[in-house]
């Protein structure tokens, strides 16, 4: 199998400015190709340290594909690294040219050429065409010891990268590296409710390693819950492994605490379950504050079972709109049984939906007692037959308890889903 | 100043399963502090390559922070390599073990201790105690050529990892180095509205070079514009050279489009902007669907000002809760000027707030038309004084659309709050 290496080039990620969103893109896309995705490097964009990290990055890749540096601005230096590392110099090419004053039209510009350097290019190397902005990417074929070895440089601009990668790159390293079928399947065993250490040191200290025989096992713990990933060879047993990890699991008890086999979002099982049963869902949301109904509309598609929320952050809100009794929340508080009781009655009816769920907890830093420390959370579920709700502990921070929050009331709605007739 | 390279193990990141948390965290942690972030690694939970990459991380610099591969599965090789990269043993070490049995009693579990090996620890490294997690951290010093090198393994959960960092991993470098005090300080310039290049290139071609005299010059796209980052060395001349780049960046018609100078989110200088000046808000949002509540409830404090949303995604929620009229809908569309402006003025009389913003777009990658094409976007504001709406037209995919919709409506808001009297 082909091996690749990343290099991401900019100041902008170690200094956390921004967040990386190409390496997980790529990872996902090479996830069924046969590459394998050996190494990232996230580097500052200083020349002496690129070239010796496109060194490293040789010794155990085929591939190098560079991200970022290919802007206008002076921080922006792969090309001119890339021709010293290659020992070639930047030529005009016509080509770019005329691509670039013909995207400089659309945009309805009246730039010259003379304010980018986009079309000034290294001479051995090939072109890659760009389809969404105006730096070209850059690729360069070697052999090394009678082995091929290619480096890609592409933009970094995430929406850039990403059509690039799918319609450009991979193809030409397609062809160029004679890459033939997939080769691995991937199956996701997601868990919830255990902790990792539990499943496999307590519970079924033999489990790991007797998945082992027929996959490469991977274990991993995420603000859901525990997701065990099998990497199975395709081949001739590749049906025949696949129904002996499923018997494995299901000697267990583990069944009980899986809410998906697949690699699917927690957001993506819920709209596509509730499609299936033409269910319609709303929810009435205050410590998660819109969180649960931004992760369900991020899903194309869920316009036709998402009808909407209320995101009830005051108390007022939760009485005028939700009809919440001011009674209750005196009495109780806001973050109680009663409270999330009657959120999720109110949304549902507010809502005029199938299943609404309620959640109203304390994410903290500030606003916990005793009684109800940070982490605390109401949960309430309402259908036309039955409305409950509950109280849950969670631990964490601001952040991470609005994203276990959103999670845990998310998990019961997709079990409401389920057993919903 | 001292060096530190990164090398993040796991199979789950070059898998793309799980976005990594820490390498930002730490690259904030480390931008005031007298250590330059150099690099970062992503490696594959495999011997050969994580030995091979302490090797190469160690040539630029002097500190190395492992994190990730400290758990208690089979794939968690981290100890095991480094006992092997300084050719040492593990022994059991007897404070290790009262810790965990201290923590395993807190949790209320009666674990034994051959469950972990967590109190198996290299022979020569030290200890570096975990508050908030079962697995210690390890330190190692090492002298290369008269140079201190220093290799810190850290459980990667981003939890335990974060506390770590703050509470035991920074201090116990800083005593081991003899680090100072902070030597730069960072000036954040945040614009909106004009792309990089026409800012650097066409508007004002000189504006890098002069900015350089004073500071180190980086510039930034995001999702909503453009963030100039200046690192000023922090010396008798710092108070001069601010002055200066402030002078220069007057000298243009930039300030126009600056909407901060500072490094906080445009959701925390709502917050505290309104806060200042005792504004509620409240939102309508339908295509961007809860996320823009997430975002400024993300923020602690929020409560004070943000009273509530409605995400009204079916035009019933619009129609019944928003008091949209029906004919509204039918004559101009959900997505339109005049459903914008209704969806705000319902919304502040619902949530009873100040200051309400409305969302209506398509974000695709269905329900664009010729007429209205994926990316338009229709936003509301409305005051107690004045309503107001129009329409926006934005590219990208369906998440990159929700954020920058999000986006823009909150520099909205931000001018609103601005001139609110």
């Amino acid at each position: 199998m082909s091996t690749l290496s990343q290099i991401v080039i900019g100041d902008e990620l170690l200094s956390g400015k921004i967040d990386d969103l190409n390496m997980k893109f790529l990872a996902k896309f090479l996830l069924d190709k046969p590459i394998q995705f050996v190494n990232s490097y996230f580097v500052r964009d200083d020349e002496d340290t690129i070239k010796n990290t496109i060194d490293h990055a040789f010794t155990t890749s085929d591939i190098i594909l560079i991200t970022g540096g290919l802007g206008p601005t002076e921080d922006d230096i792969t090309k001119k690294v890339l021709c010293d590392y290659f020992k070639t110099t930047l030529e005009e090419r016509n080509n770019i040219k005329k691509d670039l004053m013909d995207k400089y039209r659309f945009l309805g510009k009246d730039w010259e050429l003379s304010i980018s350097n986009y079309h000034k290019f290294p001479k051995n190397a090939e072109y890659i065409l760009n389809p969404k902005g105006l730096a070209p990417g850059i690729m360069f074929k070697n052999e090394v010891d009678g082995q091929k070895k290619i480096l890609i440089a592409s933009p970094g601009v995430p929406r850039e990268f990403q059509v690039m990668l799918e319609e450009e790159i991979y193809p030409q390293l397609k062809v160029s590296l004679s890459l033939e079928s997939d080769e691995q399947e991937y199956m996701h065993i997601r868990t919830h409710g255990i902790p990792e250490e539990e499943i496999f040191n307590i519970r079924y200290p033999k489990l790991w390693k007797e998945l082992e025989k027929y996959a490469k096992v991977s274990s991993l713990p995420t603000l859901t819950g525990v997701d065990i990933s099998l990497r199975i060879k395709r081949d001739v047993d590749l049906q025949n492994n696949k129904d002996s990890i499923l018997k494995i699991i299901h000697s267990t008890d583990l069944p009980k605490s899986i809410w998906h086999i697949g690699p699917e979002s927690l957001a993506e099982v819920i709209v596509q379950k509730a499609k299936e049963k033409n269910i319609t869902i709303g929810f009435a949301e205050s410590c998660t504050g819109g969180l649960s109904a931004s992760k369900i509309t991020d899903i194309s598609g869920s316009s036709s079972v998402f009808i909407g929320s209320i995101t009830a952050y005051a108390n007022e809100v939760k009485m005028n709109i939700l009809r919440v009794k001011e009674q209750t929340l005196i009495k109780y508080g806001a973050v109680s049984k009663q409270t999330a009781f009657e959120m999720a009655s109110g949304a549902r009816k507010q809502l005029n939906v199938d299943i609404s769920i309620s959640w109203t907890g304390i994410a903290g830093p500030g606003g916990g007692s005793d009684e109800k420390p940070v982490g605390s959370l109401g949960i309430g579920i309402s259908t036309k037959e039955k409305t409950s709700s509950k109280m849950y502990q969670f631990k964490g921070d601001r952040l991470r308890l609005k994203e276990k929050f959103s999670n845990h009331g998310l998990l019961l709605l997709l079990k409401e889903i389920e057993n919903f007739n």
